[in-house]
């Protein structure tokens, strides 16, 4: 399988099937090794500490794992999450978030990798998941 | 440890904190083995495929294993998730959610436990959450 | 589906796919609601620190869910394990484990449960392992 | 921190601390960015269907998080799992195993990171762990 989408498209489909939040998210990067996006922090996403939320973090890795399959499979919107493993490494800043998926596996039922999660003005991760989606049957 | 709480009091500390999604919460019974908690469902936690969103059942699994430690150990408000590893079972109602939360190591540093999410009119659970929380020092 | 081998035939089965281990292994209780196992420890289950190993609590959790899935499902034996997470709560004692599984979906293509691990002379578990088994197509 | 163990003591350390199994181990690598281990495949580490049984690949990623964070902090024996959440990918050859590990986060109290499983033959990884390791005071 290969990467088949454009920036464009996966921006649409974001903001036609995801319409509360799409505005929110930037897609980066659409390469088939550096899928990559942003999630805008406003004041929804912050908790105390002044940190940003964990619900916040997975949102954003479940997102980016989602289109970063999408990306490879097609517009397949009810491909759906199965499980997810999140580590919070750091305390963000209250700053926006960025993504980078992995693929490391895609089948044709299943779709598995991770996500790192960073923080701007800091180097290291911040959290990091391990995801599987489901693929509907064609 | 044993259960130190009232309701109102955790309830206040939940507006308190957090007040962007408080008042979507509800706490339905806080004593010691069966700490359980119900989210109302709204257009911004639906997706493709008129289901209730993964991070909305995380976020649910999130808010009530905290609080079941709270519960605990008083409101330290800086009580932070480590790891959150969660398996989706079945496609939710656009219903509210009620979860149920179970404590099964609460030491110095770190709390321990599962959660399981169901859904309004659906006997068996939709998602499962096992949850670590960082405890500060005092 | 309900409860359908017998303790003998699912004895019978274990000795016959996994010669290298299954003599460690008991069956204790196979009743659908109630799948327990004990493992017998012995030297080369302990690790430094005079307690028994992660992998061999891991070990467990995975032999007591496969068996507790084939009990609902028949003995298909290419079951197989796609995801665990597992939590160390508590030091075992050097004394033999004893698991409790509890299947939460059973549907046609996976079976998630979790396990909880007991040590002897402890009362509180010393694990617990979320675990997603897939089964294969008749 | 930095990497401060030579191949040699981490080996003799393996020797001493787990008789049972480090006959079985090679280091190949150890690396800041390259901690990487085998694990030769005998026939009680296999499993129906001609494979390596998922408790082996587990024993493989928990052994090799271990000893690349020791590699790190010296060697404090008791440093323990407290969590690891493994995705089985594909099946293996009967074939020796390669670990690749990744520290993601080493604290003074939390050593987080991931281990990617490879088997011989197979150029994708065959399994993938998050894993979380305890690190005790001085």
């Amino acid at each position: 399988m290969k990467q088949s989408m454009t920036k464009k498209s996966l921006t649409d489909f974001l903001e036609r099937e995801f319409p509360q939040v799409s505005q929110s998210f930037n897609i980066l990067d659409i390469s088939e090794n550096n899928f990559s996006m942003s999630l805008k922090i406003t004041d929804e996403h912050l908790r105390p500490g002044g940190t940003v939320s964990g619900p916040t973090m997975f949102l954003l890795a479940d997102v980016t794992f989602y289109l970063a399959t999408l990306n490879m499979i097609g517009l397949k919107s009810l491909t759906v999450t199965t499980n997810c493993s999140i580590n919070f490494l750091r305390k963000p800043n209250q700053k926006d978030l960025i993504s980078k998926a992995r693929i490391l596996k895609l089948g044709k039922t299943l779709s598995v990798g991770d996500v790192l999660i960073y923080s701007q003005g800091i180097n290291e991760p911040v959290a990091h998941a391990s995801l599987t989606y489901s693929i509907p049957p064609n």
